[in-house]
């Protein structure tokens, strides 16, 4: 077990972070042994902890400092996002992910089914026991409803050539943003800040969800696959459309829709020349500059929290800008 | 959508598990059409409404008589229950069900598992805006726990020639158990009961979950396909082996085994081979004499239940009979 060398530069971070991880993998008590080792290789595998990370940030502004709490929510919302990851990589029919093999591929599809259904349940346990009140579980479940939403959505416009900016936006509010979104309100509002300052964290976090992943479809574009550890173009072949190619195919559809038209049917070179001329027609660079956006309206709005004694509002500057200008 | 002809016999019961449904189908907000439809087709479908049904009847034992809190928990508990049937007919590549097509089977398992997960979320969101405390919503946690610990379990039995009646009731308590349990104990909780009281109708939840897991496994063997909708012995292909057959393997196991270590290619003729040998062996008697132990626990704990102004003992054993002594 072993955090994410993104977290070398926060050492005050890094306690803490640690300690979600641990309550993680505490928290799979399964008898089927096969099952619990892949959600303990899955979780040891060291994702990023970006939810929880912010989750811990935003409950340093409450005047409730039990840390306790705010490591089991942060571990909660971590096992929902984990559990979302292993259901998409069925829909996927993904193999890799964080540089191992997925649930899916390493077991079948059965076990990941059940394994994400298990997270699932895991994290509504670890919420209901952690979480202060009904009204905020009731919250939680309106944003846990609105990322299924937006993962059925995405489903909807596979293939969908005619797919526009707003219904891409929309897609990827749910599924990303929405859960940033909960993990800073979160964070917030159950170390007893007023619900008004919960909802601007909402916002902030909404923002950096949507740059992120923004910036995570661009990669797909930019990136060779050892770097990210998940295949390129894959979602290309099947139908997944996102703004790079969405902006690309709005300026010019012609040469990119009969190559797109093939569908399952798309060689390596068509792939190649998706990704030429979705560079060649701004696409890439346009939705970079959407992404920048969402960035500085996230990093506004953290200038304007207050300020405290662990002074987490340099701490988030930091860690948005990082996360919002990588290029890997 | 019309209410199961179960439900012919108990006109007082009529109304609230009407309302139930109509509450299941106003919660299914997707915008993704197709799997919208899917969802309200299965619940239309017109499942038995069991867990409902005696939900809606032990919350009738507590000094609370909010009937709009009982019927948004009785759909929350069917909500549930349809999701892990959803993803069941995933993993067991079912392809009917109620005699309908299945949602992996109508669309694919890609919307399947997302329609189950986002059913788990629906509920979620039912409890959490009806359940009385955060305790209430603990225990329901852990039972949901439970409930996916008892699939994976039975996942790992698979061809699993030694399997142990212990094994198989360890995992039918997980699976089908701990929902009736569930079913029985939040309706009596939430409805004011004192937390003995609930845990008591929790045991006799369990007991006629057993009862009618085992009843289920039994009619595998002994009905046609046309009556219960369900394709026949498809299990046994898959390596799913339930009492009837643990009972024959364990009177006498060469012939069977030899048999079924042929799994997926087992003939039809193969199959029916089995079938004839597990009756032999006494198979299914023995598994009628464990499903009437369990019956009974649960007829004598009843028995023992305050009576009321609605005579709900007196439905309770009517419907525990009729259900109990199913053989279709």
């Amino acid at each position: 077990m072993k955090l994410h060398p993104i977290w070398n530069d926060y050492p005050q971070l890094q306690p803490e972070l640690t300690q979600t991880m641990k309550l993680m993998e505490n928290s799979i008590e399964l008898k089927n042994k096969a099952v619990k080792a892949a959600l303990l290789e899955m979780i040891g595998a060291g994702g990023k902890l970006l939810r929880p990370a912010y989750q811990l940030l935003f409950s340093q502004f409450g005047p409730e400092r039990n840390r306790q709490k705010a490591i089991a929510l942060a571990a909660a919302i971590e096992m929902l996002h984990t559990a979302t990851l292993i259901h998409d990589d069925i829909v996927d029919d993904a193999t890799l992910r964080r540089n191992l093999p997925t649930v899916s591929a390493e077991f079948d599809n059965n076990t990941a089914v059940y394994a994400g259904d298990y997270l699932f349940v895991a994290c509504f346990k670890l919420m209901s026991n952690y979480t202060g009140s009904l009204r905020s579980l009731q919250s939680n479940a309106i944003s846990m409803e609105k990322i299924l939403s937006g993962e059925l959505g995405q489903m909807e416009d596979h293939y969908n050539l005619s797919i526009s900016v707003d219904d891409y936006l929309s897609n990827i509010s749910g599924k990303t943003a929405e859960l940033f979104a909960l993990s800073c309100s979160v964070g917030a509002f159950e170390s007893g800040t007023s619900q008004l300052f919960a909802k601007n964290v909402s916002n902030i976090g909404h923002n950096i969800g949507m740059a992120f992943q923004i910036i995570d479809d661009i990669l797909d574009y930019t990136q060779a696959q050892t770097e990210t550890g998940k295949p390129v173009l894959n979602d290309i072949r099947q139908g997944v459309y996102t703004l790079p190619l969405i902006y690309a195919l709005q300026t010019d559809p012609r040469q990119l829709t009969s190559l797109l038209e093939k569908k399952e049917q798309m060689t390596e070179n068509d792939i190649q020349k998706v990704y030429q001329l979705i560079n060649k027609l701004g696409g890439v660079t346009k939705a970079q500059n959407l992404a920048n956006f969402y960035t500085k309206q996230a990093l506004k709005k953290i200038e304007n929290l207050p300020d405290n004694a662990e002074n987490t509002k340099t701490t988030l500057q930091q860690l948005t800008r990082t996360l919002l200008t990588r290029t890997n």
